[in-house]
């Protein structure tokens, strides 16, 4: 498969994963993942350091399964929604099977009011596998430019 | 054609339609749609609830025609200028010659005194045809996330 | 090579440009240039009125590395940081061994508390050739739709 296939299978499951979100489809979301896989969510500076606990957390798709149903279970209101732009994937290695990618992102939320506000921005390092004639992550980790978080971050990023 | 083909043939229709209007080549944006066609704005909200009407209603490249006529006579004074940030699309279906494609999209406006700020994000419904050997939009439904709209929309979205 | 191999390169190259300012690996910065170059910020406003100074002007690689030298001296305190999302490239035209695309870009900044704004939107113009074996930029000319500009423009844009 060549680097420009590859990269836009990347793009796609990006779009997905976005897409999963944004339309509140977000019991689409853990099946994005493979079974044992590590999602974390953490900042650029935490990363520089050296702390490595991430603000959310999660090693199998079961977890991510079981936050979806409980933000299910909180969000008894109509909620903000949500918008991921995400840019073009870069390529950092694929061997043994597996691909590492990083891809910026921004999200843009938009109130019930309709105020809208910039929600995050930052990048996805990524591990993806092919699992089940379709990729996965394997990994994801979510690092924000920010250090301030709203409140409590309740969607996926 | 193979998927990525299509794919970036869709995003490069994508930046040509954000080119016509961020550049001012507002004339140009009416030969991006079929003669028959359907462009329609709305908002997430109004199709949650079944609406149907929209904000702004064409189907004709002809009705898009006069809307750029009548911009232009509306827009004596200088205007603030109009940046697309279109990411890839996915592909929903493609079939009988016809692709359904989404794509989510952000706008930043600059105003005259050089304030930015988030004017519109969304996500792009789309069903493309080959048309006289190019892709053209057979039918644009711009999905706008937020439910207040400034004032008069005036430039396409 | 086709249209969506050459979209595609552009479109990593893109990524590596914006890789390196939002990672502050500046030092890589202008190796993404040819040795004769020309790097210049300007504003749709000054293009309009025939402006060609422009705000940021160098013309060979070694001037963009000296930039860099004197941008490491000046930023003695931790910075506040960027994320570039720079939409799909659009193929201008592509003769005797160059390339010329263009493709819109959003920067945001990310303060030390937390506080993200819109920092620049624009479109980039780019001529771009096969150098030593990968693509470099002859030319990339960064048109800001705002002539508003944050006291000084530090960062490369």
């Amino acid at each position: 498969m060549s680097d420009a296939d590859t990269l836009f299978r990347l793009a796609a499951l990006n779009t997905d994963y976005a897409g999963c979100i944004d339309a509140d489809r977000l019991e689409e979301w853990p099946g994005l993942f493979m079974e044992r896989c590590l999602y974390k969510v953490t900042t650029a500076e935490n990363i520089r350091r050296g702390y490595v606990a991430g603000i959310i957390y999660a090693d199998s798709r079961a977890m991510l399964t079981d936050r979806v149903a409980s933000l299910r279970q909180a969000n008894i209101y109509e909620r903000q929604s949500y918008r991921h732009i995400v840019g073009m994937p870069s390529l950092r290695a694929a061997e043994s099977g597996e691909i590492a990618a990083e891809a910026p992102f921004l999200v843009v939320r938009t109130m019930r009011d309709g105020r809208m506000d910039l929600f995050a921005a930052g990048v996805y390092r990524d591990r993806v596998r092919e699992d089940d004639g379709r990729l996965r992550f394997a990994e994801r980790i979510v690092v924000c430019d920010s250090s301030r978080f709203d409140t409590l971050v309740a969607i996926p990023l």
